[in-house]
C-alpha cells in the first residue's frame, strides 16, 4: 500500500467527518433562518443512522453514517461519510489502479446530494474521498443543478459556484480548474438526452501529484469552497416565491437527475454492484420526480 | 433472412397494430365507465404521435406510433407499436442470434406500460414482438405489479392474470407456462433490493418452435389474454376509495419500478444504446414517483 496515504488515513477520515459536521450545522442554520415559503413548517434537523458493511467471509469491514434531513428549505438532503476496507472482487480488479497486483483497498469519503423545496434553488452534489490500493489518491468534485438552466439567476449562481471552486483549484495548480471543469462537463452529461445534467462544477479522479499533503489540502479546500458558495446560493434564493409551473418543471428536471444517476453514474453503479449500502447509495435520488 | 418469418411480416405488423387498437378502445371504455374516485374529471382519451427512426447513413428506417393517455383511471398509459429495420452495430452483433453472420434485422412489436391513479389497481407491462435476422423468432410477455404485493386482493388479481396467461400458454405447449413464468420471475427482479418487481406473469424470448404459424398464434393469444384479464382486474378494483397512505406507498413502489427499468431492463438499456426513440423507450416511467 501507498505509505504516505496510509499514514494519512486517520486525518483523512477525521476531515470528512468534520466537513460533514460543518455542512449539517450550516444547513440546519439555514433551515432555522427561513422566513419565506413554507416558513410555517418546522425547521428541519438532520437524523443520523450508522451502518456497517455486510461482511461475507474475507470481505472485511467498515461502515458509515448517513445523515438525512427533510426540511422546509432542504426537501431532502443526504450526507454520507464512510470508511471501508477489504478486497476488490476479481471483476473490479482490472478497473481500479493498483488493484490488479493486490486487491486490498481502504477508502474514506463524504458524499452529499441536496434537493431543495424551492424550484428556484439549485440542487447540488459534492463528494470527496481518499482511496488506497497499491496506489493512493484523492477524488471528488461538486456540481450544481439549477432547474432552469438558462435563467439569469441560474447563470449567476453557477458563476459564483464556479468562482469558489476555481479559487480552491488555483491555490493548488494553475491548470486544475480548466482540467477539472472539463472533466465535470464530460462526466455529468446525459448522452441519451444529449443534454448536460446541470451547470457543472469540477470533477477529479486518481489525483496524486506526489505531494500527499498538498493533495489532501486541495481536497479540504474543495469541501470548504463547496460549503461556503452553496450556502450563499441557498440564502440568496430561498425566500423567493415560486409558482405551480415552476414546481412542475422542477419535478420533470428531477426525473432527469434520476435518469443520470441510475443509467450513467459510475459511483452509483459501482456501489450497487459491489454490494454497498443501498440506502446510502440511493440517497441521491430526489424525494419526488415526474415523467409526465 | 428466415423465409417463413419474412413472409409473415405484413401480418405480424398488422396484428400488433390491431392489438393496439383493441387495447386503446378497451381502456378508453374503462375511462368512460368510471363512477368511483376522480369521476369528476373528464374521461381520458389516447393521443397518438408517430415517429420515424433517425437514419444516419446505412442505418435504414422505420418508425412507430406512440399512443399515450393521461386519464382518471389510467394516470399514464403508453402503448407503442413500431416496425423498424436496418443493421445492428458491431457491438450488438455478438449479442443477437444470427446477427454475427449478417447484421441486417427487421423487427415489429407492441409494448405497453400502465400506471394507474388508484394504488389499489396494479400497474402492468406487456410487450410482444417478432424479430428477424438470419433467424426469426417471437418474444414478449406480460407482468403485473400490484402496489401491496402481500394484500389478498393483489394475490387474487395475480391469480386471475396468471390463469389467463396460463390458458394462452397451455393451448400451445404443455411446458410453456412453467418455463415462461419462471423466466419472468428471474427477469423482473431487483438484485440490488433483493426483491421481485411484482407478482410476475410470463416472459419468453427467441421463441421459435419451427412452426411459425403456431408461434404467431401463441403471440396473438398472449396479447388477447393480457387484454382480457387486465381489463377485468381494472374494472374490479377501480371504484374502491384509497387513502393518502395508499398513495404515498404507491409512489415509493413506483420508485422501484424506475430503478428496475433504468438499472436492469435490457429492453430499455438496449433501446437507449441503439439510439431508439427516447420518448417511446422512457414512456414506461411512471408519471410520479418518490424516494422519501
Amino acid at each position: 500500500m501507498s505509505d504516505n496515504h496510509v499514514l494519512l488515513r486517520p486525518r483523512a477520515q477525521a476531515w470528512f467527518e468534520t466537513l460533514r459536521d460543518r455542512i449539517c450545522g450550516t444547513f440546519e442554520m439555514i433551515e432555522a433562518e427561513q422566513t419565506g415559503p413554507l416558513a410555517d413548517r418546522p425547521a428541519g434537523r438532520f437524523e443520523r443512522r450508522s451502518w456497517t458493511r455486510p461482511t461475507p467471509e474475507g470481505v472485511e469491514g467498515g461502515g458509515g453514517v448517513m445523515s438525512v434531513m427533510h426540511g422546509r428549505v432542504f426537501e431532502k438532503v443526504g450526507v454520507n461519510v464512510s470508511t471501508v476496507w477489504g478486497e476488490f472482487s476479481p471483476e473490479f480488479r482490472a478497473m481500479v489502479p493498483g488493484a490488479a497486483e493486490d486487491p486490498r483497498f481502504w477508502a474514506s469519503g463524504i458524499s452529499l446530494v441536496a434537493h431543495l423545496q424551492s424550484p428556484l434553488v439549485p440542487a447540488v452534489h459534492m463528494n470527496t474521498r481518499m482511496l488506497i490500493t497499491r496506489h493512493g489518491w484523492f477524488a471528488g468534485g461538486a456540481d450544481l443543478t439549477p432547474m432552469r438552466m438558462e435563467a439569469p439567476e441560474s447563470l449567476e449562481d453557477a458563476a459564483s459556484f464556479h468562482a469558489a471552486l476555481r479559487g480552491a483549484c488555483d491555490a493548488h495548480g494553475s491548470d486544475f480548474y480548466a482540467r477539472f471543469k472539463k472533466w465535470c462537463d464530460d462526466y455529468f452529461y446525459l448522452p441519451h438526452r444529449n443534454e448536460p445534467r446541470g451547470l457543472g462544477g469540477i470533477f477529479y479522479d486518481q489525483h496524486s501529484t506526489g505531494d500527499v499533503e498538498a493533495d489532501f489540502a486541495f481536497t479540504r479546500d474543495v469541501g470548504t469552497a463547496f460549503l461556503e458558495s452553496y450556502a450563499a446560493i441557498v440564502r440568496r434564493r430561498m425566500r423567493a416565491p415560486w409558482t405551480e409551473a415552476d414546481r412542475d418543471h422542477q419535478l420533470v428536471r428531477r426525473g432527469r437527475y434520476v435518469e443520470f444517476n441510475l443509467l450513467h453514474d459510475r459511483g452509483t453503479l459501482f456501489g450497487l454492484k459491489t454490494g454497498g449500502n443501498i440506502e446510502a447509495i440511493l440517497m441521491s435520488l430526489p424525494p419526488e420526480a415526474r415523467w409526465p
